[in-house]
């Protein structure tokens, strides 16, 4: 076995999830990346920070290098490195170890924490390999089939926070909590999406009648993104048509009951004598 | 090109929307009515508000300026002025520049922001041009397909909070926070919709035990206008089917190419002799 | 026209809404019970109670009057009278006045409230005339349809709440606000549905786990009545089976698209040489 | 009647439920069961405590013993002891009854309520022999066929959480309640449900941009719970017709009577010559 026939062996097991060894590298990664992301998740926390400090430093400088030996690998083996260290994949790949070594020099960590977190969409590249992603691009296309009407509705939604923000900023105001339209959109959302924190509440009478209007439209209007996505889910799950050519004109599909062809009017199946 | 040609023109690009000339026009009213807004809800933010009050309401100005204008134009280059300026779109158009005006004499912006807010039916207005307005006519038709089971719906949930609300006002009373019936109402209203802002609680046993009667209700009957307008909605999905009764077995939905029916197999429409 | 013929007429415009004065009849009495119910809101509001709270009584004294005189025009109409004074609507009749003349030996106003109302009742019973009817018994049929499901999803919730409250009680315990197991129930019907008020929430690490498990499967389980409710109102409307006899065995109803006869085979319209 | 005899009846009125003696002594010991779930459930008002404190303990007493004796009777008359008493419901069985006889030399009770809990468990199981089960595997079946669209939801959500919640603790701070990450998730999960407690609110004008994208993103993906579980139940709805594919024709859906394929008009099962 030559140096390029390794090569060859090693990208399919890093890029690609069809092999044994190929799967078994994607979730030892996936396992990694979520250790790391616990190991942040876990150094935010005050008590966790003060006594753990430096034990987690030295884990989150562990999954750098383990990810730079992995970014190494994948510039290795990569028929076309230039190219994929250009791709999304590649830039998340370089995003996951560049903020951990640039805390060692820097300890500002605060701000890097959000860049880490770009590490999380390898979950999604890894599930691809999973038995799940056919389920994933199911639903996916579910929505992109209703992607219209989903902008129609987020359009209507956002006019109505606008509208019912200004209003209630106008009838409460600023002595009750609502002190800027801004202010006064957030507290819609919130009251529209049927959230409720109760951080702004309506004191006036008229602000409780427009809240109590606001109410009965969100819970109302949720029917809307319910009823597009079922009705595109429950379409693509029926959508299954009669494959059968036509004996005579060769037109191959037909309602699912379809006794004749709808085209020429011969009878699709002969009859038995 | 006469004058007369030249308004016909104008007439096209301001009031229609089928030439580039009058998408154009459109798109760059809803930026300036969109800017517009922003300016408005900026405005009501107290810190900008305190540094840069005159600068927005110059800005402000220079709007209602461009709206004047474009209000002139329509009357302008309209066959029947009078027949547009007291429709429902002229009288939206006069009302967004008669408050601006107004402001320069009296400066009590505070109620004018109501009126101004109307400007934002623009939005649909524009939107109609777009090609979201068919999906929002599908998105109508079915919530109008529903109207009276929605008015029902509406009747009982109105009910159902009246009683609701009376109850808790006698159980819980004044001294926890239910100090009247229609704030038990409002009450009801939040509790139901399961929006709960949690400014007022019920305290008492049996109390908790209507709350959480309602919210059981509040949580269930959800289902309800979602289910009405998935249903309506599926119908109207499946509806995109030839709908030609066949003059032979009067089977009335067909494919959409159909010639022939898939039923009896006799063709749907007469050939001409 | 004599007297027993007034009788039948009057019986006619009281108890049935087929003549326009039945129905103008109930209109009105359905408008004069929303008022009294109005006037007993308002009077529930403390500054309107301390200004007006003679003339409220005045008006609702005349409500009673008006009531009363009604129920005796029922009781002189009707064929038996024995009947309908204990029948479920006779005795809301009743209840409707006893509290409005017993107000006026007793001030108690306060347990009355709950007694008027029952008058709210009518509400429903005026709406049995209304066209709206017809979508009611079909928003009812669909939900007497799915009563089974809707008891075993009912038991599951009352069972996970239950579960979930005395977890939470255990985990949070007294001094974290779930001061006794029925209180943490409370706070598990609260959460589940999506309500949230506030007014107790988890502080441990280990509460908020099993609160972010309540929440999801909260958000999740909605699905169910939605579910449940949506498939058999779609079921409902799809429900038009193709009513034609076959010609041959006089089978009456068949699949939508049916072209043979599914019970003898022959076939259910004749073919156009 | 000799003693094996005696012994088989009671077998089949303790373990089966298809006898009226068996489905009366499943009803009794629910009953029983619910019993002494209010007994432990009202032990911890602190009130009620403090006031019947040993009444209670001696009926939940009274309660152990009946569970002894049913425990004691099932292992005398199962047919194979050792299998029943490893068998789950063997175990829950076992585990009614320990917590009882310990809290009589260890008054810890707190600690055994959890354990009691588990006693829930038999509704489900005196449920099966309900003809309420039917609809409840209905249920289930519909969530089985949904379990690997439900999963990728799941994960879906996790991410969304906690990418969100990261974001907000970066954005807020521990200055504003975000006092960590895991808390920043929990906060997340809280706003996402739309359940939004209250206890934790955004109060940068940044972080109430992130909140509103939050309840937008968790008000329009309650969609997808929603739709995945309705197109299944529909489906499974639909699913009682006739699964037997046409000889002839192949069409695979028939009347759950039909004898002839409605398709072709060919005998869909062939006659015994």
């Amino acid at each position: 076995m030559n140096n390029n026939d390794w090569r060859q062996r090693l990208y399919v097991m890093v890029f690609q999830a069809d092999t044994p060894a190929g799967r078994r590298f994607d979730t030892t990664l996936l396992l990694i990346i979520l250790c790391s992301l616990v190991v942040v998740i876990l150094d935010s926390i005050d008590s966790i920070h003060r006594d753990y400090a430096n034990l987690l430093a030295y884990i989150e400088w562990g999954f750098t290098f383990v990810f730079a030996v992995e970014y190494g690998l994948r510039l290795y083996c990569s028929p076309k490195p230039l190219r994929y260290a250009f791709s999304f994949y590649g830039l998340v790949d370089l995003l996951a170890i560049v903020p951990g070594i640039l805390a060692i020099y820097y300890s500002d960590a605060q701000y890097l924490l959000i860049i880490r977190i770009i590490r999380m969409l390898r979950i999604f590249r890894v599930l691809k390999l999973a038995p799940y992603l056919s389920q994933a691009n199911y639903l996916l296309s579910a929505l992109r089939g209703s992607k219209q009407k989903i902008i129609v509705f987020l359009v209507s939604v956002s006019t109505l926070v606008t509208v019912f923000g200004t209003l209630m900023y106008v009838v409460e105001g600023p002595e009750n909590g609502f002190t800027s339209i801004p202010v006064s959109i957030y507290w819609a959302i919130v009251t529209l999406t049927t959230v409720g924190f109760g951080d702004i509440v309506p004191k006036t009478p008229f602000g409780q009648i427009i809240s109590a209007m606001v109410m009965i439209t969100g819970y109302s209007i949720i029917a809307v993104p319910t009823g597009i996505f079922t009705a595109e889910l429950a379409n693509a799950m029926r959508g299954e048509q009669l494959k059968h050519p036509c004996p005579t004109c060769k037109k191959e599909r037909h309602e699912p009951s379809a006794a004749f062809c709808s085209r020429c009017g011969n009878a699709l199946f002969t009859k038995n004598a």
